[in-house]
C-alpha cells in the first residue's frame, strides 16, 4: 500500500470538506454531477477504446500499491549471482532459477544461461522494458485526459447554467443564486482534475519510470555477470544507479 | 465498429441535452452556429490543403471502425510460419502467401522469401510503418486544429456579441439576454472541442500507435523467422510485446 | 494556386462580416487597429531580424501557391530512370539531365553520375533537405509569433481601454460603450491570430513537411538506382511512401 | 550559500508586504491558508511517494547552497594530472588519489588507473551522470507540481468562496467583502507558485545542468589523459567548455 | 547594430504611448511598478544564480548588435582556402592564419594543419558549437522567465488591488477608480512580457541558431578541405546551406 497516495487524497478531500461544511447542501447538486462527470466520461470513452478503459483500472492500482523493491537488495542479489557464476560457471545459475521471484531477472538470466550473445539479451529485454512502459502509459494518459476534460466540461456546465440564468433574468435578486449553481460544475471539474486525475497521472508516470529504472539495473547486472566481470566491478557498475550516500562500494 | 467511440459521443451529447432540455430554444441559435462552425471550418481549410481535407474523412473512419486484430493470434500465426520455414526451408513460405490476409505481413515475407538481407527488410518495412504513421497524423492533427479553433472562434463570436450588446445598451434589463446570446458561441466552441475534436484526435493517435505496434511485431517476427530462430525463441521474442499475464511462453 | 487557403480566408472573413454587418461602424476603430497591429508588428520585428522579415513574404507564398507535384508521377519517372540506368549504365543518365526540371533530382543524379559513394550522396542531399526545412521554419515561426502576439496586444489594448474608462467613470451609463470599445482590440487580436496567423503557420509547416517527404522520396529513388536495384524493386521501395490504395506494385 | 536565491525571495516577499502593509489584516486568512496549502500538499503527496517527498528536501538544499566549483580550476587540475601521467605514466596518478576531493573525478581516475578501456570508463561514468540527473529531477518536478497545483487550488478556494457568497446574497453591500475573501486563496496560490515553487524549480534545473556539465568536463579530461593526449591538447579540449574570453589556451 | 530590434521596441512603445497619452497620469503608478518589477526581479534572481544574471547582459547584447557575417562570403573564403590547400598542401594554410579573423575557423584550421583525424576535429569543434549554444541559452531562458513572471506578478498586483478595493467598499462610486488602479499592474506585466521579454527571448534564440549554422558551415568546409575535396565540391557542399537562388555553383 502506498500510504502517500491515500493520505494525499484524504488530506485534500478533508480540506475541501472543511471549507464547504457550513453550507454543504449548496455544494451538492446532482445535475452538476451529471454534466461534469458524464461529459468527462464520454470524452474519455471516445479517446480510449473499451479494452484500454478496462486496462486503466489494472494499471491505476500501481498508484496505490507498490512492491517496495529495494535497489540495494537487488544489487546484493546480483553480486551474489555474479560470485556464483564466477566460481562455478554461468551454467550454475540455472540451479538458482527456482529461488528467483522476479520474472524479469529470471528471463534475462535464462537468456544468458542459454548462451545468447549480449546483444540479443539487450535487445529482447530492452524491448520488454519498452513495451512495459508503453502499457503503463495508458494509465498516465487516461488520467491526463480526465484531468483536462474535467475542467473543460465543468466550464461547459457553467456556460449552460449562466446562459439559462441570464436569459430568464426577471428578478435581479436571483442572479446570485443562479451564478452560484452555474459555478458548481467548474468547481467539480477542478476538483476532479486537481485532487484525483492530475496527481494520479503524475504518480503513474513516476511509478513507471521507477520500474523501468529497476529493470534496467537488473539488465545491466545480468550483462555484467554474463561478460564475466569481477563481482566487485558488477557492484560498482550497479551502484552508479544509487545516490552516493547509499553506496557500499565506497566504504 | 468501435463501440466506445459511438457510446462516448452519445453519452456526452445526452448529458448536454439533459442539461439544456428545459430551455432548449435558448440554446439553438443559427447565427452562433455560423460564426463558430464557419470560422473553425475556414481556419481548418487554410491549415490543411484540399487534398488533405478529403483524406481526413477516410482516416477518421479508423476511430469508429477497428479490425480488432489480436496480438496473441498474430504471435500464433508467426510461430506457425516459423515452424514451416524451419521444417521446409524459407522458400516454402511462398506457398503460404495466398492464405495471408495482412498486406504488411505479405510484403515482409515476400522480401524474406526473395532472399533480401535483413537490413533491407528492416529498412523497407520500417519506412512503410513510418509513412503509415505520417499519413495517419493528418487525422490527428486535423482534429487537434479543430479542437483549438472551435473555442477560439467561440470566443470571437462572444466578443462580437458582447461588443454589440454593450454598445447599444439603452435598457439595462437587456444585458442578461444579450450576454446569454453572446455566450452561446463559446458554449458551441467548447462542445465542438471537448465532445468531438479533442477526443477524436486522441483516439486516432492511439489507433495509429496500436497499428504501428502490431506492424512492428509482425516485422520483428519475420526477421526472427528469416534469421532461422527456433520457433520457441520467436514466440518468446514476440511475447515481450504482451502484458506478462497474456503470455503463453511462461507456462 | 492553393484554393483551400484562399477559400478558407474568404469563408472566415465572410462569417465575421455577416456577424457584424448590422453594426459595422462599431467594429471599425482606428486606434484599436493602431495598438493591436502596431504592437504585434513591433514585437515581431524584435523577434526576427530585418533580413528574416523580408524572407517571410517569399516563404509565405508557399501557403498560397503549390506546384502540385504528384507522388505517383515522381515514382514513374524514377522507375524510368532506373530502367535506363540498368540498360545503358548509370552514365547514360547524364543525357537525361537537360530534360529534368527538378533541381533536387538533378543535383542528386549528378552526384550519382559523378561516381560518388552512396554515403556522400546521402549526406550532401540530406543536408540540402535539412537546410530547406530550416529556411522554411522562418515562415512557420513568424506566423506563430504573430499568432501569440496578436491576442496579447489585443489584451493590452483592452486593459488600456478599461483603465481609462473606469478611471473617468462619472456617468454609469457610459460603462457599456466604454467596455465595447475596449473589447474591440481583443477581437482584432483574436481574428489576426485565428483567421490568419495560426492557420498560415500550420499550412507552412505542412507544406514544408510535404516538400521534405518528396525530396526524401527522390533521394531514396536515386540511391536505389545508384545501387543497381531492379526497377521493380525501386518502384516497390518508393511505393512504401504511398497509401496502400495508390500503389501500382500491388496489382 | 547562494545569495541570489535568498535575496530573490526576500525581495519578492518585501514587495508583496509593502503592497499589502496598510491593510495586512485583510490578507491574513487562516481558512484560505488551509484550502490552498492543504490541497496543494495533498495533490503533491499523491503525485510523489513518501520516499520521494523526503528526498525533495535534500535535493532542494542545492538551490540554496552551492559548492562554487570553478571551471578554470578544474581545467588546471586536469592539466596537472595530465602532465604527471605523461611524465611518470598513468599508474602514477594512483598516488594523487588521496589529495582529490571530488568523488566523481576519483572514481573516473580509478577506472583509468585500473586499466579499463575508454568505452567502459565512458559508459560507467556516463551512467553516473545520467542517474545523478535523474535523482535531481525529483526536486525540479516536485516544485513544478507545486507551481501548478498552487494556483489550481487557489482557484478552487475562490470558487468555493464565490459560491457561498453568491448563494447567501441577501445584502448587496456584502458582495465586496465576500469577493475579497474569495480572492485571497487565488492570491495565495499565485504567490506560492511565482515567488517560491516555479523559481525554485527553475533553479534546481539549472543547478543540475551545471553539475552535469562539470562532470562531463571532468570525464572528457580523464579520457583525454587516458588516451595519452599532450596536456596542451587536454587544455584545449577542455576549454571548448568555457566562454572564449575565459580561455588561457588562446593567449 | 540590429536596426529591427531597436525599431521594433520604439514602434511598440510609441503605439502604447499614443493609446494612453490623453490620460498618461493615470497610467503612471509607482506602487504598481514596485510589485510588478520587484516580484519579477525577485523570481528571476531565484531562478538564476548571481553569476548567470551578470552573464545575461553580455548575452543580451547579441540581440542588438550583430556582426552581419555573410554566408556567401564565408563560402568564398572557404573555397579560396581549399584551392590553396590543393595547390600547396594543407600545411600551407598555416601561413593564412594571421589573416583570419574568425576564431572558430582559426581553431578548426589549426586542428587540421596539426594533422588531427577528421573525427577529432569534428568532436572538438562540435563540442565548441554545443557549448556556445548552451551559454547562449541563458539569455533566452532568462527572458523567457521574465516573460512568464511579468504577467504572473502583474496578476498578483491586480489581486492585491482588487481585494483591498473590495474590502473597503463603502462608496460604490469608487469601484471604478479602484479597479482601474488594480488593473495597471496587469498592464505593466503584459507590456514587460510582450514588448520586451518574449521578443528578446525569440531574437536571442534565432541569433544563437544562426551562429551555430554558420559555425557548422565553417566546420563542414574545413572537413571538406581536410579530406582533399576539389574546391568545386567544397563549394557545392557548402551551398546546400544557402537558399537555391543565392547559389553560384548552379550557374
Amino acid at each position: 500500500m502506498d500510504i502517500a497516495t491515500v493520505l494525499g487524497m484524504i488530506l485534500g478531500a478533508t480540506f475541501v470538506f472543511l471549507a464547504v461544511r457550513e453550507d454543504i447542501g449548496t455544494f451538492m447538486d446532482l445535475s452538476s454531477v451529471y454534466i461534469t462527470v458524464g461529459g468527462t466520461l464520454g470524452a474519455s470513452m471516445i479517446s480510449f477504446g473499451m479494452s484500454d478503459l478496462l486496462n486503466v483500472f489494472a494499471v491505476t492500482r500501481n498508484a496505490f500499491f507498490n512492491k517496495k523493491r529495494d535497489q540495494s537488495q537487488i544489487i546484493s542479489s546480483m553480486v551474489d549471482l555474479g560470485e556464483k557464476a564466477r566460481r562455478e560457471g554461468i551454467l550454475a545459475l540455472e540451479r538458482e532459477m527456482p529461488r528467483i521471484d522476479d520474472d524479469f531477472l529470471k528471463k534475462a538470466l535464462q537468456l544468458a544461461v542459454d548462451g545468447n550473445e549480449p546483444e540479443i539479451i539487450e535487445t529482447v529485454m530492452g524491448t520488454e522494458v519498452e513495451n512495459m512502459e508503453e502499457r503503463h502509459k495508458i494509465g498516465k494518459s487516461f488520467w491526463e485526459t480526465v484531468g483536462s476534460m474535467g475542467p473543460a466540461w465543468g466550464m461547459i456546465g457553467t456556460l449552460i447554467g449562466l446562459i439559462m440564468m441570464l436569459k430568464s433574468l426577471d428578478d435581479p435578486s436571483n442572479i446570485g443564486a443562479g451564478m452560484a449553481v452555474a459555478l458548481i460544475t467548474t468547481l467539480y471539474g477542478s476538483i476532479i482534475a486537481n485532487l484525483f486525475a492530475i496527481p494520479l497521472s503524475n504518480k503513474l508516470d513516476r511509478r513507471s519510470k521507477e520500474d523501468a529504472l529497476l529493470m534496467n539495473m537488473v539488465l545491466f547486472g545480468v550483462l555484467s555477470i554474463h561478460s564475466g566481470d569481477n563481482p566487485r566491478v558488477t557492484r560498482e557498475k550497479l551502484e552508479t544507479f544509487l545516490a552516493p550516500k547509499l553506496r557500499k562500494g565506497n566504504n
